[in-house]
């Protein structure tokens, strides 16, 4: 017997009739948010076929982390002998949950836009397929990305605890899937994998971004990296980076959809906590390294160093 | 069987005289735990009505999501037969659980701060029913939040994205039910309401603060939004952005509680990443740019842009 | 009979030849997975013993919650009565716990690290119990930080309000367990709490950090706090600030492994949102006080405010 539900003082107790009248008064609220649905433009999604499922996608996300870093993140010991058929069990498992995830995005799109729907589970096979035959390359890439974290980092104790615990490493690796997916041009996956990873670490990095080898990101959180910036190899940047657009007038956003809007960091480049680069005209040069809370909307040319004047220091009186 | 409790090799195991002798001394850990607990000021919690459920209010956050975004977060294709039966066991089982929550923290303040408690379940009730009658208004204005979210987006592929994965739609969308419960007077939910918020997305909005229709939060991360804080209409801020107090002196905690502290932002203002803007007197007019990374503690014209001196370039040596 | 798997149309399906020449192509993908592991330097985790289990620690770390703060996290209601027998259960459970997940770590560093593994299990009793024998104190020192963030944050509404629902309570009780744990030399498990705590509430404490009592961190997503920081007693930061490294030329990470790397707050200091304090040299004088968004790579004296340059206003032509 719950306390709250059951006061002990009679005055707390709200009698029955009371109780059915506001219940009674629910149907209006209904109506009401029923009507309100009818002539929606937005925030309404009835009668369309379902959205990919959330909680598949993150699942998904878990079992391309095991396969592509193999013992770090299953309750079982990994060994050479379980390995091949722990990892072959896995691929086939995730192959065929990413074609279904697939396969109702692709079919989402068609009915709500209108378009003619034809051989989208056969799109879905195809392209989860081609996600599947990318992941050798991938890892290839997440080894030097975390190389590159051990290397610059004083605090890291182990490889171990990078790839680990790191939400950078994370957030990266769920990039370099999403990415993928979005270059095979599935609609909406790739975004739920981003959110899923920003959500988890503070990371918000567009699966459109390009972005080379041996990138870092230390501590990470409130980095924003944009739909169109192009980052080069051997890159490190920190918390609250981020790589921006600027300033749009009103109904830009419309004309604006597809065009390159955020910056290019090119090769070797230091970003430290806070910076704010902006603009799809601005470079950062190779070699350069930016100071923390600087605010840049032109480019830089390479090597050279962009820092904030020393504040100002007031002795009180 | 476990490898790490069974090691392989015998000096590897504890003898069971020291695991008994290490568990016998815990007795004396709990005993200064206890002896601990009798004269703390705080932290401690014995002896009252029980805490609302943070597990229920998050249960509750979500159907009042599945309502107002009807077929976005179901698992279940809704469709115009469905629609209303879903709505409506939903809406009927959603204001049960508020109510039962409502209860346990009026119930909770009255008994701790030694209130007399009379009428909590009426009073709950009540309140729980004011809070599902506002939903068609709180629909209408996530609405126009969408509209604009979409309009300045550039990244954005769809409305079905923006609902479905964009973390400042959740924020806002949760900052609206919570600030309605802080109107109406509830203790303790809307904040547990909007640190359940703050901690998926990153976004902290107090449940005090007055924010106007078409309210965009893009990216979001580190986002705070003071208790005292008044937004107009058709603003849009970014990641990173404070809206806070000015420097405190000692005690005045205490003295300011519930005084106008936060800034005032009027129509039509941008508010670029990173920038801080603090102090009860401060107002930002209509119209104007505030850019990234700036600190403001002093009041801004209509229409006008604020920005940080471009800066330094130091070239290598 | 989900509808995407069974698309209404024959044109959406794939044939049977199609889906099982896909599925026969995974061999390849297995494969080639299979070989980049066997040269691999780093992303791979075969052959050792387990890691600790993140679930296993994430749960030690909410027993440990309701111990250091009793009856604020139990569905049940704590009275005077239930209270030892709870707190006593609870306690030797969480030991059990701990001492297994740390018998793990280290098990799996020896073997790691080809190191002599012996007294394993013993050390980890040890060690288990040590922090059981601190929890006393941490309680104290808990109990100092949220008398402090009471008296300094005029939106509190109640002790149980801060202690149930501000990310900043979480963050700073997580570290000073982390913190014992450092301190005891357990390896990988005080940086996963950490990394627990900073997914939940974006505050980033790396468990070496020395932190005296009464800190408050507000708001807190964006706060870093390096390995070798140390900060004073009465030290209240904001939501964005850094306390990190200098710039590391290629190759440091290495050397500087274990030296004084990031900044020391002495006493009484208040560091406002997005303030960046950066050096192992660097010193914040007792008493002072750093605006928002500043960068500071060198020692300030005590009772000294910084701060940024006003910015600069445009007027819209």
């Amino acid at each position: 017997m719950a306390i709250a539900n059951n006061p002990d003082k009679e005055s707390c107790r709200i009698n029955a009739a009371d109780k059915a009248h506001y219940r009674e008064k629910l149907h209006d609220v209904v109506n009401k948010i029923l009507d309100s649905c009818k002539g929606a433009e937005c925030g309404v999604h009835v009668d369309f076929e379902p959205l990919p499922s959330k909680q598949a996608i993150i699942q998904i996300i878990g079992n391309l982390r095991e396969i592509l870093f193999p013992g770090y993140f299953s309750e079982e010991k990994i060994d050479p002998v379980n390995l091949k058929y722990t990892m072959g069990r896995s691929i086939s498992l995730t192959y065929d949950m990413l074609a279904d995830q697939i396969c109702k995005s692709i079919r989402h799109d068609c009915f709500r836009y209108e378009q003619p729907c034809s051989h989208c589970e056969e799109k879905a096979n195809e392209t989860a397929f081609a996600l599947m035959e990318s992941l050798p390359a991938i890892r290839d890439v997440l080894a030097a990305d975390i190389e590159a974290s051990f290397e610059g980092d004083p605090a890291a104790k182990s490889y171990d605890e990078i790839v680990f615990s790191y939400p950078g490493v994370l957030a990266v690796a769920v990039y370099r899937i999403a990415h993928r997916l979005y270059e095979l041009d599935i609609p909406l996956i790739p975004r739920i994998m981003a959110e899923y990873a920003h959500g988890a670490t503070g990371i918000d990095i567009h699966p459109g971004a390009e972005i080379g080898k041996r990138f870092v990101i230390d501590h990470g959180t409130g980095v924003v990296i944009g739909e169109t910036a192009v980052i080069g190899e051997n890159v490190r940047i920190y918390q609250g980076v981020t790589l921006g657009a600027l300033s749009l007038p009103k109904g830009a956003g419309e004309r604006l959809r597809g065009r390159r809007r955020h910056p290019a960091i090119e090769d070797d480049v230091i970003i430290y906590a806070g910076a704010t680069i902006l603009g799809g005209d601005t470079v950062i040069g190779r070699g350069s390294v930016v100071g923390g809370n600087v605010w840049i909307t032109e480019s830089v040319p390479p090597h050279t160093r962009v820092m904030m004047e020393p504040p100002k220091l007031v002795y009180r009186t």
